[in-house]
């Protein structure tokens, strides 16, 4: 995010505006927790994980009586529109902030589970995605050394976006997420075949689901049908830092710079997405009301890849 | 590569075909280099870099004599089509191929540089760009730690795609490309506006241009119009190898399924491509005619994010 | 692992002796799983994580019936000396099989927990250490954004080798592990002393103790006595693969070579460890019998350093 | 070197001591280039590559005029003591300060070449090995598919450090280093036997020598005397930057704590060094007079094992 952050600021800052940065998300504007930023502020971040500006949840958010106290800490400030990162809540206080007290946003979508409506690629996705496969390079060292089946737990709430991508990167033999409609036991049938076939060691990925920790659930239940004994890997935060990727680090200086042109032009309510490599701005009502799909070709690609 | 032969091996496979594997390219041919390559050889090789198959130049295939040779062992092994991955000469050679001997062929774009008509991106590109970002964030530590101004030339022929990029990802202070006029008078100004501002280390990236060593030329002109010792690192053939990015392995793998499919529907002369995020044929009279164009609107991104 | 099998088959085949690989450890002499070894089969292996060689449990081994059966099929095939890699248990069960059998054994310690007597470092825990600080370190961004607790559990059964070390290099705000007796009243006093210098984020390492999952009850102690709430990770098998570190891979180059050097000279029974920079010889006897201490220096500075 | 500076202050801290960074090395003492450190500083600096303090060349501090005014402003300052953190020329200068004006000093090793004499390893020697190593590997997976040649070129001035080490963790065919004498000629040599085994590609790593670029003359003199045509890298800058590995992080951790009791112990000309694992301190005078020996055991075994 911090590339998104260095665009914005010196993209604003070349046009003569100030720009302050709010720290902890919402929560900070209710602290009045703001900080001028300068160009020099921008320097060396681009590489670095997390956010320079920190964030957090702000429940309280949804109480239209903290957003009035919002808007007249950042009328107090002279902070006349609003910049905003994050996933699908984010985007829904930017747009009540906009309802009860006219301040103008823009939405940048920055969430790893690539689940923002409006937007091919959410920042931090790529990231997500590669980390998650290097650690599953990894495993199957082991998995292939000691013959075994591992389960490896990847994020994703209610899409299967990283499983997904990180399964067909990784070869995975079987992928469960919530668009695929894998069981159990196809997963047992798979790997029979494996066996059939002389390969001794498997690896399943499973989205995470309502809550972490699904790839125990499965593991007990391909246990209980078949008497296989499954390794599991719930690969966790460590999904969510390090240094960004390259193709990350372009997305989010692209999406900064725009969402300040976005601004310049007038528009009030708007996300800025990636649509067919191009920047577009999408309604942030859209955005906060529809659901981003998943594309299903690569389900059945990773199904014949992984006979 | 790895996972696009894995891919179309697969795939193949499944439509109960059989596969050869041509071990180094065109001069594989000639040699009657080839190996049948079964399901259980794809196992465990879609995280290694470079190709199982290995490559290597052909310089006599643009003589028809040779290709005559070539068409004559493909028969003797009943080899009835053609999945060539490559750049331009390789698109090239499965032409004439096709026009010579009427042997079809699926191409598949597979060249660091992405300077491959007809595909948004080739299989490799961002590997590379990935692995020049990370270099270049080691380089910032020291110009950082040192006070001091590097050159770092990337790979990029006639075109900067993969400069641009890296630029950009790594807040590059210039960028070199054929595609961007920007002279070394600029780079010096822009110096010194940052030292002016504070800021005592520049990076500057540079394609390599028509042969390696552009780096050593861009600092000898700064150092004698300024003064400014410039450090270089000509980053080289690590960009050409190492475990592919998850967005390159399954651009790869889809691409390799592609190709088999396109096959199947009695395509000849077509490569795989893939824009807006979907799998595409372009004709290869186009691929190996047409120029692909840079997106110049990065450019311009590039130089207000440096400032 | 592979870099050892490298060396020592290179230098076995260098004083012209020939060398069988044994496929998946003491189980692998039982079901006569045996592959002559040639120079070429060691090509670009060294980079490899994992073992080419494959590894197994194999409990029946305590059982000298079973050990007789191995003697006979080593007898077999003419194998005169077995050079193991592994922990304790793959040095107890060559002891066994001199001492009932007088078949002459060599150890190469590989453990990544660096829990074997004789040697300062094992095959793996290099990397395994590096592997862990690289995981945390992205944990840490998050950490730092989000101003939480975390609490990261490394491998470790009775020692904590990895998680000092793993503790020290991430810069841990406390280390639980069997050789340091800090409770979780220390570690609550530790994180609000951190709060109150204004520090919001705390990373705790644990080495896995027992069985995996320690991580699970430190995070519910610390919340009934204190109310904070931690993030836990469990690193896991992450940990055991990927491509080794330089270091491991001079390491096992040097034992392997030695362990051929350590046949020749006669010795039956000993493990190559490394103490003090230098290849020595060190009993098997001792190896099964006796337990390494840790360096409790490093817990001090470990203290003093995350105040 | 950030982890000294993180260990050193907040061991001083601890004992009540006031710490004072110098900004660029003994150039900054000369500029009353100073800052006060606290504990709060050091946070989330261990994982960060480059030092936060900068560095710089001093040539001027050879000569006692520049050193009586660093002696004058190091008291104005009230300080009372230096940590020197560098190579011999540091270790010089702090010697020198001592010699003029009873200044005391204690120095810790940072130098990637690891030629510093009294110390099994310099802090960085660790990440430089491990980087080019992980450089190597790419390289390698391109010399394997396209059966080439490569030199590739890596730090070390007057010393084989480097270069012995990755060459050994890489598996080079031949390693170049003051310390070995193999001439071109052995390289043909290997390079003939290597292609008459069947094995197309090869790797040859050379220390720079006086200057870099030695790369460049070995490739000439072997396409004159054998028409090899070698493809050449000279990894450079990206040896010195980049996150720190553990062990890197650990040894400047532990030598960070001790310079503190070094000084509180009374010492006044002494560097903090590693051998055999323990913390020791060397006088200053064996350090910048004494030269560092390299393991010919280790030469040897890359001969063999590279066979």
């Amino acid at each position: 995010m911090n590339a998104a952050i260095r665009a914005a600021t010196r993209s604003a800052l070349a046009k003569k505006f100030e720009m302050v940065g709010i720290i902890g998300g919402y929560q900070g504007i209710l602290d009045k927790n703001f900080k001028p930023l300068k160009t020099s502020d921008m320097g060396n971040i681009i590489q670095r994980g997390g956010t320079i500006l920190k964030t957090g949840r702000c429940p309280q958010f949804v109480d239209a009586k903290y957003r009035k106290i919002a808007a007249q800490n950042l009328k107090e400030q002279d902070i006349s529109a609003l910049i905003c990162i994050g996933g699908d809540g984010s985007m829904r206080g930017a747009l009540d902030l906009w309802d009860d007290h006219k301040i103008p946003s823009i939405g940048i979508p920055g969430s790893i589970d690539n689940d923002v409506f409006g937007t091919d690629f959410s920042i931090g996705f790529d990231t997500a995605v590669n980390t998650a496969t290097d650690a599953i390079d990894k495993i199957r060292d082991t998995a292939f050394s000691h013959d075994r089946l591992f389960i490896v737990e990847v994020m994703g709430h209610e899409t299967g976006h990283i499983a997904l991508e990180v399964g067909l990167a990784c070869g995975a033999e079987e992928i469960f997420i919530p668009e695929n409609p894998v069981t159990v036991d196809d997963a047992i049938q798979h790997i029979k075949r494996s066996l059939e076939r002389g390969k001794a060691s498997s690896i399943l990925v499973t989205a995470e689901g309502k809550k972490p920790g699904r790839a125990y659930d499965l593991a007990e239940a391909i246990r209980k049908k078949s008497g296989f004994d499954a390794k599991i890997c719930i690969l966790g935060h460590i999904q969510r830092g390090g240094s960004p990727t390259a193709r990350d680090r372009v997305l989010a200086s692209r999406m900064g710079a725009t969402s300040i042109e976005a601004l310049l032009r007038g528009n009030c309510t708007a996300m800025v997405g990636i649509q067919n490599g191009e920047m577009v701005l999408v309604p942030l009502k859209d955005v906060t009301t529809k659901k981003k799909k998943l594309n299903t070709n690569l389900i059945k690609l990773a199904r014949v890849l992984s006979t």
